[in-house]
């Protein structure tokens, strides 16, 4: 139901002592699958605009609920839809199987911001270039 | 609004290269805190029973949504609630400050679990003096 | 000068509010590296005995010196070769490079050791098995 | 022996699957532990200077030895010493215990650095007063 898929293995530091993943490994890996489907997009994690100054998606909001647990050495497929597009933020939809078993699902909503050093980050409009782009990843009917 | 606050200091670890927290640090922040809250109630976070079964409340569902950013050594404030008491599941709210302004809040529904070494997670009802000792820090009016 | 390399890309939470990789994420990729090479050895990283205990490698000791940053979205290679196989534990030497360029050396001391739930580790003398399929990646001259 | 003390309680997140503190943890705890020192010894862990170009101690060389493992909820007591001040460097010694039992060493080696956006961190010399200020925390005979 998703367009972008990736894969990871389980690592001994995602682990915790109750022998199982710890729950925060899932919110590290939603961020690293979705700059992995910004790159499929053909678009930059960070950009330098020409004025110098970085412009980057930090999440407003973010959610997960688990299923099932896994453990070290499972992998893990990532799904990734682009739910939503805003004037200024993007909602993605995770969905986390191993071997074909769901085992959790996660939403977060980034925000296209400027980021100046020392400063908060400054929300903006999204370029109609990345909107299109990002179009390309909705979920499937 | 709550019945048991904590104070972090933000450390190196915490940040990232936008120069700010790191999202993922708040989820921390809030499971330490919810285990802060258990041993200030008289619990404990793992408990070992008669037949020498672990029990103890992995995190079923998280969220947090956040407002403004924080940096290297700044202090958090964290306020934790006990929402909702339910026969296996705990829902906790949290609310974070930073200098009295709001920062982020949280929410996360933790399940009474038995942990058997190699074995998934059981759910189990929660003993009534556990729930009583949960019910002084629900949220006031 | 080593037997065994792998490449990573450095996620957004690798990075601290230096703008830069934080040192600890080469610490574990130290780990990751060394259980990619136990599998490529035909290893188990963890071993379930015939008595039902697991069989695993807790570091001893680990160091790393930096000698380069290097940022988010950057490939790194990392290099691994057994520099010494003893009566319980193996010492890896570990090289980072990225685009050719040296940035961390490391080392790392592993035990074998028997875990028990509950008890501490104990060290236990390595297979002949398994000191000859490490052997494969001991440092070329 | 060592001039500076400080208690960590272990949480969950420092825990892995082999129901113990990751090694990881005990380097986060020595950087988080250098940097009260800082404090304590009335300096700023990072100092923006009159230029706006800040300066901090990004460190070149760690290490760690284990001696014992250590749990969730154990209090863990680190001891931090200035082994040595150089031009540009600083040496850091620490000893942590838990209930007065030894269970790692460390050592690390902090440079001080100007840290311009986006350029590698560069060595500066320290200055006389934070000489003077670190030299407090020498190792007592």
């Amino acid at each position: 139901m998703a367009s972008f898929t990736t894969r990871r293995r389980v690592e001994f530091r995602d682990t915790d002592a109750a022998g199982i993943v710890h729950f925060s490994a899932f919110l590290l890996w939603m961020e690293s699958a979705e700059h992995e489907l910004l790159r499929a997009a053909g678009l930059r994690v960070i950009d330098r605009g020409p004025d110098g100054i970085d412009a980057s998606w930090p999440r407003v909001s973010v959610s997960c609920d688990f299923s099932g647990p896994i453990r070290f050495g499972d992998e893990v497929d990532v799904a990734v839809s682009v739910e939503k597009v805003g004037r200024t933020s993007v909602t993605y939809g995770f969905a986390f199987t191993h071997e074909g078993r769901a085992v959790a699902r996660g939403r977060v909503v980034a925000v296209r911001c400027l980021l100046r050093p020392g400063r908060d980050p400054e929300s903006v409009a999204i370029d109609d270039d990345i909107v299109t782009r990002l179009s390309a990843y909705r979920p499937t009917a």
